[in-house]
């Protein structure tokens, strides 16, 4: 049986997406991959790619050159987890404090992880985790 | 400047946890880490965590014996992206074939990447991308 290497793509949904580019790229670092009028993929270290996708504009098959891609779309403030070293934790809560981005609580983790929670401009629930979260991380 | 590490969790929500943990699990391969009323995190590959929450349960603050996390939910058929190797090409599509389920297009890549589109049993727009989709990947 085959297997999953990793979880490559996580899709966010959004209302302007230079809205949420200027935020992901200028208060979490983050880099442009493409953009255009639909969605906008940004790197993630050179391990994941964040799509954020204008809500409602890929509600039909999209068409490329070299095949299709279904419908896909998304409401709600859902969440997405990203890493962080724990050395730099402090550094995360001043950074989002001079952008004026309210960490709105931290969780202390059983296995010595901890997390802070915050929303981009959509109310996703964004949270930054150091290791020893997870089992696996 | 901290940077992030990495996208580590990815929220997909669902209408009924086991189904959709069953098809994760039976259909993809992945592990359970933990799995209550509200919520299960799968393990894919010991890199990325997927987190299946019941949609709705998380509406109010969920309250942790280390913290609170903020409410989030999400509604719609959202898309989200799985690294195959290129080899394992042709036995995911045997795999999903012989589990029945569809798979509704494929995209070649300019960069050589090739990529198969099915949904889960929530309708999510699930893509299978072999190496060469991105710059990064």
């Amino acid at each position: 049986m085959p297997s999953l290497s990793d979880l490559k793509e996580t899709a966010l949904y959004v209302d302007d997406v230079d809205v949420a580019v200027r935020f992901y790229c200028d208060v979490l670092g983050l880099a442009v991959l493409i953009q255009d009028q639909r969605f906008c993929a940004l790197d993630v270290n050179g391990r994941h790619v964040l799509l954020l996708f204008l809500r409602g504009a890929s509600c039909e098959t999209t068409t490329l050159p070299g095949g299709t891609i279904p419908p896909h779309d998304g409401s709600g403030p859902i969440h997405a987890g990203f890493a962080i070293e724990d050395a730099d934790f402090p550094a995360w809560e001043s950074l989002l404090a001079k952008n004026g981005v309210a960490v709105l609580s931290h969780v202390n983790w059983p296995r010595g992880g901890r997390s802070l929670y915050f929303r981009d401009p959509d109310g996703h629930l964004l949270e930054l985790l150091t290791p020893g979260v997870w089992v696996t991380y």
